[in-house]
Parts: C-alpha cells; structure tokens; sequence
C-alpha cells in the first residue's frame, strides 16, 4: 500500500530542495506524498514537513511514524522516520 | 492533559542517558512517558524511542507529533517532536 505513495528520501541538501521536490508531487496531481529521513536527516524530514505544512494550503501531516534499520557492512541499526503528507480538500 | 504526563526534554548528551531517564519514570510507576526535542535532537529523541521499545517489554510508541517552536532572541523557528511512550499491559 505504502509502496503507491510517491517517497521522497530526505537526506543532507538543504530542507528547501526537498520541499520544492514535494511541492512538484502534489502539482503532479498525487494526493499523498511519503518523506523518508534516517539518522541525522530525521531532523531535516521534519523541518520539511513543517516548512510544506506553512506553504502548500490543503496538505497537511496525516501520520508519523518511526523504526530502526540496518544498514552498511558490518550492519548497523539507525533510526528511521517516516512522515506521510496528505492532500485534506 | 499534555501536561500530567511527565515529560523528558532530549538534548546534546548521548541517547542512553535519556533511556535512562524514561527506564527510571516508568519504574516510578508512570503508565506514560513523554519525549521533546528540537532541532537537531529530533534525531537523538526518535533513537530514544526505539531503544526504549525494544529494551522495555510492554512499552510502546502512542503517539507521535511535530511542530514549530520560536527560540531565542531575535526569535528564530525551529522544528519540534514530541513522542508519546505508554504502557501497553
């Protein structure tokens, strides 16, 4: 299910060209749109999330929610968040 | 309501002293456990959070949510979390 929802991975650009990449999905016609942050870049998911939820009218947060990956070689865990975005008009 | 919970501000310090801090309220006989963070320790809180639910059995992430705080003075916004443990039994 979640998989038909168009992801955007946030990682170390500045949150502004994640919101713009956000902002192009919904004028594309998507009603949902995923951001996906792991370590650090969890902050940065957020700040996108805050920053879209201010600029784009009508889309606001419709879930949150957090894990623990592996990643690399040796694998290590790292946290996850992931932050659905949703069209509410 | 928001405010009977007892709440831990995550910061700058390692992860585990902060599951520290949620392990000693839960003992202490709280059903819920808040955890709040800004700006870059968004990240540090979320790790809290998955470490606490794979270390303690019975306790799981209820509730998520973020937002903008104003900081300082000239005010600057910054993004928040706030992650809500509680006991499952």
């Amino acid at each position: 299910m979640a998989s038909e929802i168009p992801t955007i991975l946030v990682g170390r650009k500045p949150a502004m060209n994640y919101v713009a990449a956000v902002a192009m999905q919904f004028n594309a016609g998507s009603t949902k749109v995923a951001l996906k942050a792991r370590g650090r870049a969890i902050s940065t998911a957020v700040t996108v999330a805050e920053i879209v939820k201010r600029m784009l009218t009508g889309v606001d947060v419709e879930n949150i929610s957090i894990g623990t990956e592996q990643v690399g070689d040796p694998p290590r865990f790292v946290s996850s968040i992931e932050i659905i975005l949703a069209k509410t008009e």
